[in-house]
């Protein structure tokens, strides 16, 4: 039976509480600020469906980091996004945490090499990144540092498979980790198609809500292509791999987003989407994703 | 009431014209070869749902080109992705065609320009480029050619928006159009990281298909990232900006896919999908596309 602390109770920290909670885990939450950490339990509770008493019965918060972890074997933190905050919580980590528990970050964008280096206890340290909100994402980049055991990995993926999320294991740091050097690469072509006059925000965003998406809702890039010439990928590759590399060239010119452009586009989706009806779209987007998990679970043959 | 020929009845053809029967136009399918213009009907019948006879009524066969233009006033072209071929095909078409039909082509790379400069009426001539199939994905591309009037652009993307797909409009020709420039961003990324051992094919395939392509099945990148920030994308691009600038500088390498990574891919593919089973696999895709369809069209408010 693993044992979770949740350190940071911010929006990642809650929805993570919900994720080891409703797969039956005992979830301890801590935060800095007492009523963050009590407002985790309610929102798991909330968004736990059917099992809503079941859930709130197995979190529980603790007001001290310490008390926090006596007795976990995993810790997932969620502390706001700042070297020195993350330096300054793993001295403290470490020095509170047995010599087995995993720390595992939720950082998207620091690896755990930036902030472990030099700890006693860092092999047990790695980055556990999941895409917001975990509890209705199911995937997962775990990312070793330099110094991080095979077996903590291992086990990070074990935990990870265990309450239902879909772990990836990167075998080295790299900037952006897998999910975010994706995102770039669409994001850049998306900003320059609307750059170059060619189409709108509006098109670039229905090339892939009405096209593109529906496939890499269950198929990745690869899987998709395979599907795509009658002998799989390797066809494919003969056929198209020319034109794709020329796509390629033409695409390697990295451009900042200018604020010009950034602002046109922003205009562009406010006319859809006012700043003031932003949160109500976030919890559209948290509604309609949960109806997508349903849609994932099912059978399809 | 738009009357529709669909020229040329292969995978690509037989679907489109599915698309228009089912929508309550009729169509007249005309195919080099006419084993093919027959089984057509039985294919958009079998793929029609409970509506199947009536689709069935609507589709007829014409043994000539010319036959199968009498009375059309949209015509979807979707014969093989040969240049000679299509100019060959364009030429006829346009002396066979009343002189406001609009001759369409389902080409995937090819630009109209390429195919129809010099023709008399080749200002009715442009490109209307599905996602395969069309009748399970709505995204169409339309590009026009230098010299296609903006009338006809606009007429093509009613009928289309009439017929239930979700038309895009290129402002201009450029190469892999919209959709496959945005698969080609991803598809460069993956295979660098296939390639530069950062992880497995499965592991980028599931950080889409179980990370990005859960918002990506009904939110584009744009939307995406507009809930991303409390305040919307101009916040978004504030604080990650560098960022992603500082991936897009790395990402701009562009590489052909080398035989031996193509082939390592492969590889890993096929441990889970033999080649054998591809078939059986793009019909499972085909009603994993069918099923998603409902979900799209139910509210999520």
């Amino acid at each position: 039976m693993t044992s979770i602390a949740v350190i940071g109770a911010g929006v990642v920290g809650s929805s993570w509480a919900l994720v080891f909670a409703r797969a039956g885990l005992d979830v301890v939450v801590h935060d800095p600020d007492p009523a963050a950490a009590g407002r985790v339990a309610a929102f798991a509770a909330a968004n736990a469906g059917a099992d809503g008493d079941g859930v709130l019965s197995r979190i529980r918060t603790a007001p001290s980091l310490e008390e926090a972890l006596a007795g976990a074997d995993y810790v997932q933190e969620s502390a706001p996004e700042r070297l020195e905050i993350k330096k300054a919580l793993y001295r403290r980590l470490d020095a509170a945490a047995g010599p087995d528990t995993i720390l595992a970050s939720s950082t998207s964008g620091l690896p755990a090499s930036a902030f472990t280096e030099g700890l006693a206890g860092n092999r047990r340290c790695l980055v556990v990144h999941p895409i917001n909100p975990p509890h209705l994402v199911p995937l997962v980049e775990i990312v070793p540092a330099p110094w991080t055991a095979p077996e903590v990995v291992e086990r990070a993926g074990a935990v990870m498979r265990s309450v239902g999320q879909s772990p990836i294991e990167l075998r080295r740091e790299i900037a952006g980790f897998v999910v975010n050097r994706l995102q770039s690469a669409l994001l850049g072509e998306a900003f320059r198609l609307v750059e170059d006059g060619i189409c709108s925000a509006d098109e670039v965003d229905r090339a892939v809500s009405d096209g593109l998406g529906l496939r890499w809702f269950f198929m990745g890039p690869f899987q998709t292509i395979d599907l795509n010439a009658a002998n799989g990928i390797a066809e494919y590759c003969r056929n198209l791999g020319p034109m794709y590399f020329d796509l390629a060239r033409e695409q390697a010119d990295p451009r900042p987003w200018s604020p010009a452009l950034v602002a046109e586009i922003e205009r562009q989706l406010r006319g859809t989407v006012s700043e003031e009806a932003l949160p109500e779209r976030r919890a559209w987007r948290d509604r309609y994703l949960a109806a997508l998990k349903a849609v994932k679970a099912a059978p399809h043959d």
